[in-house]
Protein backbone atom coordinates (compact mmCIF):
# COMPACT_ATOMS: atom_id res chain seq x y z
CA UNK A 1 0.00 0.00 0.00
CA UNK A 2 2.73 2.56 0.67
CA UNK A 3 4.50 1.57 -1.86
CA UNK A 4 1.47 1.93 -4.79
CA UNK A 5 0.85 5.57 -2.67
CA UNK A 6 4.32 6.77 -3.16
CA UNK A 7 4.27 5.70 -6.51
CA UNK A 8 1.22 7.79 -7.14
CA UNK A 9 2.62 10.98 -5.50
CA UNK A 10 5.70 10.84 -7.89
CA UNK A 11 2.85 10.32 -10.51
CA UNK A 12 0.99 13.69 -9.61
CA UNK A 13 4.75 15.46 -10.18
CA UNK A 14 5.04 13.41 -13.88
CA UNK A 15 1.38 14.55 -14.69
CA UNK A 16 2.42 18.03 -13.83
CA UNK A 17 5.20 18.26 -15.58
CA UNK A 18 3.92 16.58 -18.78
CA UNK A 19 0.83 18.86 -19.14
CA UNK A 20 3.67 21.62 -18.77
CA UNK A 21 5.19 20.53 -22.09
CA UNK A 22 2.21 20.11 -23.76
CA UNK A 23 1.10 23.59 -23.02
CA UNK A 24 4.86 24.75 -24.17
CA UNK A 25 4.14 22.91 -27.37
CA UNK A 26 0.85 23.78 -28.13
CA UNK A 27 2.43 27.17 -27.83
CA UNK A 28 4.81 26.74 -29.99
CA UNK A 29 2.87 25.58 -32.82
CA UNK A 30 -0.22 28.21 -32.27
CA UNK A 31 2.32 31.08 -32.69
CA UNK A 32 3.75 28.90 -36.16
CA UNK A 33 0.36 28.27 -37.00
CA UNK A 34 -0.42 32.32 -36.83
CA UNK A 35 2.86 33.63 -38.33
CA UNK A 36 2.65 31.44 -41.09
CA UNK A 37 -1.11 31.56 -41.55
CA UNK A 38 -1.05 27.35 -41.48
CA UNK A 39 -4.98 26.68 -40.65
CA UNK A 40 -3.92 23.02 -40.45
CA UNK A 41 -1.62 23.53 -37.62
CA UNK A 42 -4.37 25.95 -36.13
CA UNK A 43 -6.35 23.30 -36.55
CA UNK A 44 -3.88 20.37 -34.75
CA UNK A 45 -3.69 22.85 -31.62
CA UNK A 46 -7.06 23.37 -31.29
CA UNK A 47 -8.16 20.20 -30.97
CA UNK A 48 -5.49 19.71 -28.16
CA UNK A 49 -8.47 20.81 -26.13
CA UNK A 50 -10.02 17.48 -24.90
CA UNK A 51 -6.52 16.19 -23.72
CA UNK A 52 -5.55 19.20 -21.74
CA UNK A 53 -9.15 19.17 -19.75
CA UNK A 54 -8.43 15.02 -19.42
CA UNK A 55 -4.79 15.41 -18.18
CA UNK A 56 -6.31 17.93 -15.39
CA UNK A 57 -9.00 16.03 -14.72
CA UNK A 58 -6.69 12.80 -14.29
CA UNK A 59 -4.43 15.01 -11.99
CA UNK A 60 -7.18 15.61 -10.05
CA UNK A 61 -8.89 12.66 -9.29
CA UNK A 62 -5.40 10.93 -8.75
CA UNK A 63 -4.84 14.47 -6.24
CA UNK A 64 -8.06 14.11 -4.47
CA UNK A 65 -8.08 10.23 -4.07
CA UNK A 66 -4.73 10.91 -2.63
CA UNK A 67 -6.29 13.34 0.28
CA UNK A 68 -9.12 11.14 0.85
CA UNK A 69 -8.04 7.63 1.59
CA UNK A 70 -4.27 8.62 2.80
CA UNK A 71 -4.57 11.74 4.43
CA UNK A 72 -1.45 12.63 3.55
CA UNK A 73 0.81 14.97 5.91
CA UNK A 74 3.63 17.41 5.44
CA UNK A 75 5.58 17.49 2.71
CA UNK A 76 3.46 15.07 1.06
CA UNK A 77 0.12 16.87 1.49
CA UNK A 78 2.38 19.91 -0.04
CA UNK A 79 2.86 17.74 -2.90
CA UNK A 80 -0.53 16.99 -3.45
CA UNK A 81 -1.94 20.87 -3.24
CA UNK A 82 0.23 21.45 -5.37
CA UNK A 83 -0.34 19.16 -7.90
CA UNK A 84 -4.25 20.58 -7.57
CA UNK A 85 -3.23 24.50 -7.69
CA UNK A 86 -0.10 23.85 -10.49
CA UNK A 87 -2.76 21.63 -13.07
CA UNK A 88 -5.19 24.82 -13.13
CA UNK A 89 -1.89 27.27 -14.44
CA UNK A 90 -1.26 24.29 -16.77
CA UNK A 91 -5.07 24.18 -18.17
CA UNK A 92 -4.84 27.94 -18.67
CA UNK A 93 -1.48 28.11 -20.23
CA UNK A 94 -3.29 25.06 -22.52
CA UNK A 95 -6.60 26.83 -22.96
CA UNK A 96 -4.43 30.42 -23.74
CA UNK A 97 -2.33 28.92 -26.60
CA UNK A 98 -5.39 27.84 -28.58
CA UNK A 99 -7.06 31.17 -28.20
CA UNK A 100 -3.70 32.22 -30.35
CA UNK A 101 -4.39 29.14 -32.82
CA UNK A 102 -8.38 30.12 -32.84
CA UNK A 103 -6.90 33.81 -33.88
CA UNK A 104 -4.90 32.39 -36.68
CA UNK A 105 -7.82 30.41 -37.78
CA UNK A 106 -10.34 32.92 -38.11
CA UNK A 107 -8.24 35.32 -39.93
CA UNK A 108 -7.08 32.41 -42.62
CA UNK A 109 -6.15 32.80 -45.33
CA UNK A 110 -4.60 35.84 -44.24
CA UNK A 111 -1.77 36.27 -41.37
CA UNK A 112 -3.45 38.02 -38.24
CA UNK A 113 -0.14 39.58 -37.77
CA UNK A 114 0.60 42.59 -39.94
CA UNK A 115 4.44 42.56 -40.69
CA UNK A 116 5.04 45.34 -38.05
CA UNK A 117 4.02 43.31 -35.40
CA UNK A 118 5.93 39.87 -36.58
CA UNK A 119 8.62 39.79 -34.62
CA UNK A 120 7.39 41.17 -31.40
CA UNK A 121 4.71 38.04 -31.74
CA UNK A 122 7.87 35.61 -32.73
CA UNK A 123 9.36 37.20 -29.41
CA UNK A 124 6.57 36.66 -27.07
CA UNK A 125 6.25 33.54 -28.76
CA UNK A 126 9.05 32.26 -27.83
CA UNK A 127 9.80 33.75 -24.58
CA UNK A 128 6.09 31.87 -23.45
CA UNK A 129 7.65 28.48 -24.56
CA UNK A 130 11.24 29.13 -23.00
CA UNK A 131 9.10 29.67 -19.56
CA UNK A 132 6.89 26.71 -20.44
CA UNK A 133 10.26 24.90 -20.69
CA UNK A 134 11.50 26.12 -17.72
CA UNK A 135 8.40 25.59 -15.86
CA UNK A 136 9.08 21.96 -17.01
CA UNK A 137 12.21 21.66 -15.37
CA UNK A 138 11.54 23.13 -12.19
CA UNK A 139 8.59 20.74 -11.82
CA UNK A 140 10.93 17.68 -12.58
CA UNK A 141 14.01 18.90 -10.89
CA UNK A 142 12.69 21.19 -7.81
CA UNK A 143 15.07 23.37 -9.29
CA UNK A 144 14.31 26.58 -6.84
CA UNK A 145 17.15 28.64 -8.48
CA UNK A 146 15.99 28.40 -11.71
CA UNK A 147 12.01 29.52 -10.24
CA UNK A 148 13.19 32.63 -9.21
CA UNK A 149 15.21 33.35 -12.87
CA UNK A 150 11.91 33.17 -14.10
CA UNK A 151 10.67 36.27 -12.71
CA UNK A 152 13.24 37.76 -14.47
CA UNK A 153 12.26 36.39 -17.43
CA UNK A 154 8.49 37.01 -17.06
CA UNK A 155 9.72 40.77 -17.09
CA UNK A 156 10.46 40.45 -20.71
CA UNK A 157 7.47 39.50 -21.49
CA UNK A 158 5.89 42.00 -19.81
CA UNK A 159 8.53 44.67 -22.03
CA UNK A 160 7.61 42.72 -25.40
CA UNK A 161 3.46 43.33 -23.70
CA UNK A 162 4.23 47.50 -23.73
CA UNK A 163 6.30 47.54 -26.87
CA UNK A 164 3.41 45.53 -28.54
CA UNK A 165 0.75 48.39 -27.37
CA UNK A 166 3.59 50.95 -28.40
CA UNK A 167 3.55 49.58 -32.02
CA UNK A 168 -0.45 49.63 -32.07
CA UNK A 169 -0.82 53.18 -31.10
CA UNK A 170 2.50 54.98 -33.23
CA UNK A 171 1.44 57.05 -36.29
CA UNK A 172 3.07 54.57 -38.58
CA UNK A 173 0.36 51.52 -37.55
CA UNK A 174 -1.14 51.84 -40.84
CA UNK A 175 -3.05 48.40 -40.36
CA UNK A 176 -6.21 49.94 -38.96
CA UNK A 177 -8.56 49.24 -36.15
CA UNK A 178 -9.39 45.40 -36.77
CA UNK A 179 -6.44 43.79 -36.74
CA UNK A 180 -4.95 46.25 -33.95
CA UNK A 181 -7.86 44.73 -31.55
CA UNK A 182 -6.85 41.19 -32.99
CA UNK A 183 -3.00 41.98 -31.65
CA UNK A 184 -4.18 43.44 -28.44
CA UNK A 185 -6.15 40.25 -27.20
CA UNK A 186 -3.01 38.29 -28.84
CA UNK A 187 -0.57 40.26 -26.39
CA UNK A 188 -2.73 39.82 -23.64
CA UNK A 189 -2.87 35.83 -24.32
CA UNK A 190 0.80 35.67 -24.48
CA UNK A 191 1.57 37.61 -21.09
CA UNK A 192 -0.72 35.72 -19.25
CA UNK A 193 0.68 32.55 -20.66
CA UNK A 194 3.73 33.52 -18.99
CA UNK A 195 2.20 34.54 -15.67
CA UNK A 196 1.13 30.99 -15.60
CA UNK A 197 4.03 29.58 -16.06
CA UNK A 198 5.59 31.44 -13.49
CA UNK A 199 3.00 30.98 -11.35
CA UNK A 200 2.64 27.41 -11.69
CA UNK A 201 6.95 27.41 -11.02
CA UNK A 202 5.84 29.36 -7.41
CA UNK A 203 3.85 26.59 -6.37
CA UNK A 204 7.21 24.41 -6.60
CA UNK A 205 8.35 26.99 -3.85
CA UNK A 206 5.99 26.13 -1.93
CA UNK A 207 6.18 22.40 -2.05
CA UNK A 208 9.56 22.44 -1.54
CA UNK A 209 9.65 25.08 1.56
CA UNK A 210 6.42 25.23 2.61
CA UNK A 211 6.37 28.92 1.97
CA UNK A 212 2.95 30.23 0.20
CA UNK A 213 4.06 32.76 -1.71
CA UNK A 214 0.56 32.84 -3.80
CA UNK A 215 -0.07 31.61 -7.17
CA UNK A 216 -0.91 34.46 -8.97
CA UNK A 217 1.88 36.99 -9.91
CA UNK A 218 0.12 38.81 -12.58
CA UNK A 219 1.39 42.10 -13.33
CA UNK A 220 -1.32 44.92 -13.63
CA UNK A 221 -2.26 45.92 -17.03
CA UNK A 222 -0.21 48.99 -18.05
CA UNK A 223 -0.80 49.91 -21.56
CA UNK A 224 1.91 53.09 -22.22
CA UNK A 225 -0.13 56.31 -21.54
CA UNK A 226 -1.59 57.50 -25.02
CA UNK B 1 -11.16 20.34 19.23
CA UNK B 2 -13.94 18.98 17.09
CA UNK B 3 -15.73 22.03 17.93
CA UNK B 4 -13.09 24.25 17.03
CA UNK B 5 -12.33 22.09 13.96
CA UNK B 6 -16.38 22.72 12.78
CA UNK B 7 -15.91 26.31 13.56
CA UNK B 8 -12.95 26.64 11.10
CA UNK B 9 -14.70 25.11 8.29
CA UNK B 10 -17.50 27.45 8.28
CA UNK B 11 -14.67 30.44 8.88
CA UNK B 12 -13.84 28.92 5.12
CA UNK B 13 -17.47 29.62 3.33
CA UNK B 14 -17.99 32.35 4.91
CA UNK B 15 -14.24 33.70 3.81
CA UNK B 16 -15.26 32.87 0.56
CA UNK B 17 -18.81 34.09 0.79
CA UNK B 18 -17.39 37.77 2.11
CA UNK B 19 -14.27 37.51 -0.55
CA UNK B 20 -17.01 37.21 -3.57
CA UNK B 21 -19.00 40.35 -2.13
CA UNK B 22 -15.76 42.09 -2.25
CA UNK B 23 -15.18 41.20 -5.94
CA UNK B 24 -18.82 42.40 -6.86
CA UNK B 25 -18.83 45.63 -4.96
CA UNK B 26 -15.45 46.07 -6.68
CA UNK B 27 -16.32 45.50 -10.23
CA UNK B 28 -19.14 47.95 -9.65
CA UNK B 29 -17.01 50.17 -8.05
CA UNK B 30 -14.74 49.97 -11.45
CA UNK B 31 -17.40 50.44 -13.72
CA UNK B 32 -18.60 53.29 -12.13
CA UNK B 33 -14.72 55.09 -12.17
CA UNK B 34 -15.08 54.04 -15.72
CA UNK B 35 -17.92 55.60 -16.78
CA UNK B 36 -17.73 58.66 -14.79
CA UNK B 37 -14.46 58.95 -15.51
CA UNK B 38 -14.07 59.24 -11.33
CA UNK B 39 -10.28 58.76 -10.39
CA UNK B 40 -10.99 59.16 -6.95
CA UNK B 41 -13.26 56.06 -7.48
CA UNK B 42 -10.43 54.35 -9.55
CA UNK B 43 -7.83 54.66 -6.93
CA UNK B 44 -10.15 53.22 -4.37
CA UNK B 45 -10.79 50.21 -5.98
CA UNK B 46 -6.97 49.78 -6.67
CA UNK B 47 -6.07 49.71 -3.45
CA UNK B 48 -8.51 46.93 -2.42
CA UNK B 49 -5.35 44.88 -3.76
CA UNK B 50 -4.05 44.26 -0.96
CA UNK B 51 -7.01 43.15 0.88
CA UNK B 52 -7.83 40.71 -1.21
CA UNK B 53 -4.19 39.20 -1.40
CA UNK B 54 -4.98 39.41 2.50
CA UNK B 55 -7.91 37.14 1.96
CA UNK B 56 -6.95 34.74 -0.34
CA UNK B 57 -3.49 33.89 1.85
CA UNK B 58 -5.89 33.57 5.33
CA UNK B 59 -8.15 31.47 3.70
CA UNK B 60 -5.66 29.46 2.27
CA UNK B 61 -4.03 29.24 5.83
CA UNK B 62 -6.94 27.90 7.01
CA UNK B 63 -7.07 25.18 4.38
CA UNK B 64 -3.63 24.05 4.92
CA UNK B 65 -3.86 23.98 8.65
CA UNK B 66 -7.36 21.66 8.28
CA UNK B 67 -5.55 19.29 5.91
CA UNK B 68 -2.63 19.01 7.84
CA UNK B 69 -3.90 18.38 11.48
CA UNK B 70 -7.32 17.02 11.13
CA UNK B 71 -7.39 14.99 7.72
CA UNK B 72 -10.76 15.69 6.55
CA UNK B 73 -12.72 12.96 4.93
CA UNK B 74 -15.84 13.04 2.61
CA UNK B 75 -17.65 16.08 2.73
CA UNK B 76 -15.27 17.85 4.82
CA UNK B 77 -12.70 17.51 3.01
CA UNK B 78 -14.67 18.79 -0.05
CA UNK B 79 -15.34 21.68 1.39
CA UNK B 80 -11.64 22.56 2.09
CA UNK B 81 -10.09 21.44 -1.46
CA UNK B 82 -13.41 23.75 -3.10
CA UNK B 83 -12.38 26.77 -0.30
CA UNK B 84 -8.37 26.52 -2.17
CA UNK B 85 -9.86 26.50 -5.64
CA UNK B 86 -12.71 28.86 -5.11
CA UNK B 87 -10.22 31.52 -3.40
CA UNK B 88 -8.27 31.43 -6.37
CA UNK B 89 -11.25 32.39 -8.83
CA UNK B 90 -12.20 35.35 -6.63
CA UNK B 91 -8.83 36.75 -6.31
CA UNK B 92 -8.61 36.79 -10.53
CA UNK B 93 -12.39 38.54 -10.22
CA UNK B 94 -10.66 41.20 -8.16
CA UNK B 95 -7.59 41.60 -10.22
CA UNK B 96 -9.90 41.80 -13.04
CA UNK B 97 -12.18 44.51 -11.99
CA UNK B 98 -8.83 46.23 -10.65
CA UNK B 99 -7.45 46.27 -14.04
CA UNK B 100 -10.35 48.39 -14.98
CA UNK B 101 -9.94 50.75 -12.62
CA UNK B 102 -6.38 51.33 -13.84
CA UNK B 103 -7.98 51.78 -17.70
CA UNK B 104 -10.20 54.32 -15.65
CA UNK B 105 -7.23 56.08 -13.91
CA UNK B 106 -4.91 55.85 -17.00
CA UNK B 107 -7.71 57.80 -19.34
CA UNK B 108 -8.84 60.10 -16.52
CA UNK B 109 -9.88 62.80 -17.22
CA UNK B 110 -10.93 61.75 -20.26
CA UNK B 111 -13.38 58.98 -20.11
CA UNK B 112 -12.21 55.65 -21.29
CA UNK B 113 -15.59 54.64 -22.77
CA UNK B 114 -16.54 56.51 -26.03
CA UNK B 115 -20.42 57.27 -26.14
CA UNK B 116 -20.66 54.60 -28.75
CA UNK B 117 -19.58 52.06 -26.27
CA UNK B 118 -20.62 53.07 -22.65
CA UNK B 119 -24.25 51.54 -23.05
CA UNK B 120 -22.27 47.95 -23.63
CA UNK B 121 -19.44 48.81 -20.85
CA UNK B 122 -22.35 49.51 -18.15
CA UNK B 123 -24.05 46.50 -19.26
CA UNK B 124 -21.36 43.84 -18.84
CA UNK B 125 -20.72 45.75 -15.69
CA UNK B 126 -24.11 45.33 -14.50
CA UNK B 127 -24.26 42.13 -15.49
CA UNK B 128 -20.51 41.02 -13.61
CA UNK B 129 -21.96 42.42 -10.80
CA UNK B 130 -24.90 40.28 -10.53
CA UNK B 131 -22.66 36.73 -11.11
CA UNK B 132 -20.71 37.86 -8.21
CA UNK B 133 -23.35 38.42 -6.28
CA UNK B 134 -25.13 34.92 -7.36
CA UNK B 135 -21.63 33.41 -6.19
CA UNK B 136 -21.95 34.63 -2.99
CA UNK B 137 -25.64 33.46 -2.89
CA UNK B 138 -24.46 30.30 -4.05
CA UNK B 139 -21.54 30.19 -1.33
CA UNK B 140 -24.05 31.08 1.70
CA UNK B 141 -26.82 28.81 0.42
CA UNK B 142 -25.41 25.63 -1.43
CA UNK B 143 -28.01 26.31 -3.92
CA UNK B 144 -27.41 24.35 -6.66
CA UNK B 145 -30.06 25.58 -9.18
CA UNK B 146 -28.79 29.05 -8.89
CA UNK B 147 -25.21 27.81 -9.95
CA UNK B 148 -26.63 26.07 -13.11
CA UNK B 149 -29.04 29.20 -13.72
CA UNK B 150 -25.36 31.40 -13.66
CA UNK B 151 -24.39 29.45 -16.94
CA UNK B 152 -27.16 30.69 -18.87
CA UNK B 153 -26.09 34.54 -17.61
CA UNK B 154 -22.68 34.06 -18.53
CA UNK B 155 -24.24 33.21 -21.83
CA UNK B 156 -25.51 37.12 -22.01
CA UNK B 157 -22.08 38.14 -20.40
CA UNK B 158 -20.44 36.30 -23.98
CA UNK B 159 -23.32 38.30 -26.03
CA UNK B 160 -22.18 41.31 -24.93
CA UNK B 161 -19.15 40.75 -25.39
CA UNK B 162 -19.42 39.78 -28.99
CA UNK B 163 -21.22 42.89 -29.35
CA UNK B 164 -18.35 44.90 -28.07
CA UNK B 165 -16.11 43.54 -30.65
CA UNK B 166 -19.07 44.18 -33.52
CA UNK B 167 -19.36 47.74 -33.01
CA UNK B 168 -15.11 48.65 -32.02
CA UNK B 169 -15.36 46.44 -36.09
CA UNK B 170 -17.96 49.01 -37.29
CA UNK B 171 -17.49 51.35 -39.58
CA UNK B 172 -19.40 53.78 -37.50
CA UNK B 173 -16.60 53.75 -35.07
CA UNK B 174 -14.96 56.65 -35.39
CA UNK B 175 -12.81 56.87 -31.74
CA UNK B 176 -9.84 55.23 -33.81
CA UNK B 177 -7.23 52.57 -32.90
CA UNK B 178 -6.56 53.66 -29.32
CA UNK B 179 -9.66 53.69 -27.76
CA UNK B 180 -10.62 50.32 -29.52
CA UNK B 181 -7.45 48.55 -28.15
CA UNK B 182 -8.62 49.98 -24.99
CA UNK B 183 -12.18 48.78 -24.97
CA UNK B 184 -10.98 45.40 -26.37
CA UNK B 185 -9.11 45.07 -23.33
CA UNK B 186 -12.02 45.97 -20.95
CA UNK B 187 -14.18 43.19 -22.71
CA UNK B 188 -11.88 40.64 -21.86
CA UNK B 189 -12.00 41.72 -18.32
CA UNK B 190 -15.65 41.57 -18.07
CA UNK B 191 -15.95 38.00 -19.84
CA UNK B 192 -13.08 37.12 -18.04
CA UNK B 193 -14.73 38.09 -14.20
CA UNK B 194 -18.12 36.47 -15.46
CA UNK B 195 -15.78 32.76 -16.14
CA UNK B 196 -14.77 33.39 -12.49
CA UNK B 197 -18.16 33.67 -11.31
CA UNK B 198 -19.32 30.60 -12.68
CA UNK B 199 -16.35 28.47 -12.39
CA UNK B 200 -16.48 29.55 -7.93
CA UNK B 201 -20.01 28.44 -8.39
CA UNK B 202 -19.22 24.97 -9.75
CA UNK B 203 -17.06 24.09 -7.21
CA UNK B 204 -20.15 24.55 -4.85
CA UNK B 205 -21.62 21.81 -7.35
CA UNK B 206 -18.36 19.54 -6.76
CA UNK B 207 -18.20 20.48 -2.23
CA UNK B 208 -22.43 19.45 -2.06
CA UNK B 209 -22.08 15.94 -5.04
CA UNK B 210 -18.54 15.40 -5.29
CA UNK B 211 -18.79 15.74 -9.36
CA UNK B 212 -15.65 17.37 -10.27
CA UNK B 213 -17.06 18.96 -13.47
CA UNK B 214 -14.18 21.07 -13.73
CA UNK B 215 -13.65 25.24 -12.72
CA UNK B 216 -12.75 26.21 -16.00
CA UNK B 217 -15.67 26.71 -18.43
CA UNK B 218 -13.65 29.71 -20.31
CA UNK B 219 -15.38 30.14 -23.28
CA UNK B 220 -12.92 30.00 -26.36
CA UNK B 221 -12.59 33.55 -27.81
CA UNK B 222 -14.91 34.07 -30.52
CA UNK B 223 -14.48 37.62 -31.97
CA UNK B 224 -17.06 38.11 -35.16
CA UNK B 225 -15.24 37.57 -38.46
CA UNK B 226 -13.93 40.30 -40.45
Amino acid sequence: MRQTYHVRLDALGDHGARMCRLAGDTLRDATKALLDANLSLAEEVINQDAKLDEMRSDTEAVALELLALQSPVASDLRIVVSALWIVADLQRMGALAIHVAKAARRRHPHSAAPAAIRPLIAAMGATGVRLANQAEEVLRTRNLELAHQMVAQDADMDELHQRVFATLLAPTWTAGVGPAVDIAMLGRFYERFADHAVAAARRVVFLVTGDNVGGDTAPALTAPES
